[in-house]
């Protein structure tokens, strides 16, 4: 029997995430991000529709690539402004039940104990419906914020690997498994025994301390990565849990997924799970949903398209011609954040207009458009085609993409046994592996 | 006619803040500090008896001075395991309107411009109720988790200048007014004009970026400040719009005062909150209070309160007999801790265990026991000879400290019109400082 698809909201503290433009339109609330009212809202929204997580992107510096400057980007609300993802989970934990939280964190400017506290504390919180989507940053203007340039991409995931043995050490090994007894009549609070703290000293950090957190429903929050440059997908391999890929076609995402599960396995690891970037436009009719999606494409901002595309591969666009073609970046991570566009079809070329037009509807994704069959029949053959897992859905409008989906696509995909009916129990990483699951380690 | 009292909670995301053994207490509910649903109801408490604020400590590190190591704390829950505070506030503001929320942060570990983006969240996301209480933390054990020794005092304050210079940058100067367009049919998100870097070549830090945050209601979240130093006074003087002192009478109390308002007004600076730490027993006779006060008093753990002073003072007090007076403490910081309590009566001596017990139940401050009116007797005649704006206050049970005020004691104060009968409109700070009222800076 074919698998249930998962599904993953993806999303940004922000004005425009991966649809630059669309914060125009009349059916878009995106204006009011800095609302709790509208994230409880949408949080309850998507535990409606049985979603697994919500999955909360960040950036920690403006994108000032596309004309040097952050100009453009502030113009159109671009990923900026944007505020920090975490503080949104406890208003949305508190109105739901069931609903995992993925919370993009970079992990190179804060020291891992205070990290890894927090993280505990949205973890005690929502009673184990964390995830923590690892990232090391690509912006050189997030760096220039914390004094520092952007360090040269392999060095960022040395300090990540060094990163994550001390979270990790802190998460699964200070407070040993029954030393908390919160014993009333004994007056002992926790047995000190069974406490340790964790001794690190390396070349990026020194730690000498317990963990101050007692450990959390999962201790360790499920581990999510995205990256797909070769150092990339060798962390990924090591420690994610679930890996975030996207490319507009089935053709480039078929064997990176191959290889990512390949790499895992070669860890000992074989339970991944893996989303494919995709934004969906729903209508009763082909027509209807035809028309939605012309009237989403007249606000969507190529501009904004250009302005993320030129952050995410360091390539100044605004320096080219709009009817230019685009050829091959010459830095590893750009490369990489071009080719998932421009491999998808070998014999297409792109113009820098084709680029940003096309980013402008949901980032390096596919768009998927028509009646609720039709993209259940898209989402079964793009799954069947790459053997993903499931989906990290972009919005077009907020939260308009969203309650179409939960309204009409969920339905669809309940009725041919591709979807759950219930949630199970449990933390996020039961509800995703199975009753008793515990994290997957690197043999 | 006299002032309105202002009132503070004073808690901690913790099993045991400042009366170490009333975990045990059957009505105390402390063991549900991860449940965001106790914080819930907490806030929605307080704000039906119209404090000001919820005011949430923290710390970085185990207090592991007494008896050389941390494990008396994690034994009796003394302030460890502890959660991080700021994630408590997002559920908290969703469920009430007006009250504020002031979050303790150590501005020693992170960079300046990340910090100031969680607090700008927090302020966009309460709608402006935010209030932040700068500490450098005192704890050896925090420094020792993020891979340094803890800074001399006078070197933390140097450090906590520059820091602010930067974040006060970043709030008040990188978005001027008017910057933010969300200009919908022009397409025009912000004015990028009027979006500017801010740079900082300092000794601590190095800064070039635009604040990552839109302009939040407050720009600048209310300061608090409960330095008692030297140092720690000036730094408050020319930063602090609202300041806690604590000691367990007047007589230490009232020149402190004094002297915190005259180094605010040689700074041009005339309108600061003083807040007292105070512990309030309530009963409806004065028999049922001290009823009550003796059932607290027999759970309240004299070692917690040991190790509490042991980590304020930088002195080992397992290493001295219970009977043995307490003189002074030869570090500065440590000998302002001790002198809080000790000077409060010059002509008794105290002894170690006199010292745990009165620390068990309240900290540093002092407890009132009795009626309701006994109680605002105490209460006014302590605004009177101090001169402080309201009261910081410590709970013995939580949440039934709270309760008793709430239902028992701010009726009183109403009917003496010392208290106020419905919420300011605005921010925090305008509830505080009245209409229009904008941060006060350093002449």
């Amino acid at each position: 029997m074919p698998r249930e698809i998962l599904f993953n909201a993806f999303v940004m503290n922000c004005v425009a995430h991966q649809s630059p433009g669309l914060w125009r339109h009349s059916q878009d609330y995106s204006l009011d991000y800095t609302s709790l009212q509208h994230w409880a809202d949408l949080a309850r929204l998507l535990e409606r529709g049985l979603f697994d997580a919500m999955f909360i992107a960040d950036v920690l510096g403006a994108y000032d690539v596309y004309g040097g400057s952050p100009a453009a980007a502030l113009r159109g609300g671009v990923q900026v402004p944007v505020n920090d993802p975490m503080m949104l989970v406890p208003a949305m934990a508190l109105v739901t039940e069931h609903l995992g939280f993925g919370v993009t964190a970079n992990l190179s400017y804060e020291p891992p104990t205070i990290f890894a506290r927090r993280l505990s504390t949205l973890d005690h919180l929502t009673r184990g419906r964390i995830g923590w989507n690892i990232v090391t940053g690509y912006l050189d203007s997030a760096a220039r914020g914390v004094g520092e340039r952007l360090a040269a991409h392999d060095d960022r995931y040395d300090r990540a690997d060094e990163f994550m043995a001390v979270v990790l050490a802190l998460w699964e090994e200070s407070w040993a498994d029954g030393a908390v007894r919160r014993d009333r009549a004994g007056g002992i609070y926790a047995d000190a025994a069974k406490v340790r703290p964790i001794r690190h000293e390396g070349t990026h950090y020194r730690v000498d301390a317990i963990h101050l957190a007692e450990p959390s429903p999962q201790r360790t929050p499920v581990l999510f990565q995205a990256g797909s440059s070769a150092k990339g997908r060798d962390f990924a391999a090591r420690h994610a849990e679930c890996v975030f890929v996207s490319g507009p076609s089935a053709r480039v995402i078929a064997p990176r997924v191959a290889a990512i599960r390949e790499a895992a396995a070669a860890h000992g690891r074989d339970a991944l799970k893996v989303f494919s970037l995709m934004t969906v436009v729903l209508g009763s009719t082909e027509r209807e949903a035809q028309e939605k999606l012309a009237g989403y494409c007249e606000l969507a901002s190529p501009e904004g398209g250009l302005v993320l595309m030129s952050g995410w591969t360091g390539v100044d666009f605004a320096a080219m011609r709009l009817d230019e073609e685009v050829r091959h970046v010459e830095n590893d991570a750009g490369r990489t954040a071009m080719d998932n566009i421009t491999r998808a079809d070998r014999d297409r070329r792109w113009t820098v207009g084709e680029v940003g037009r096309h980013v402008a509807l949901g980032g390096i994704g596919p768009s998927s458009c028509g009646t609720p069959g039709q993209v259940a029949d898209a989402m079964e053959r793009w799954v069947a085609d790459t053997g993903v897992d499931g989906f990290n859905l972009s919005y077009a409008v907020m939260p308009g993409t969203f309650a179409d989906i939960v309204d009409q696509l969920v339905p669809e995909l309940q009725r041919r046994d591709r979807y759950k009916r219930g949630y199970g129990e449990g933390t996020l990483r039961e509800k995703l592996f199975g009753a008793g699951a515990r994290r997957s380690k690197p043999s």
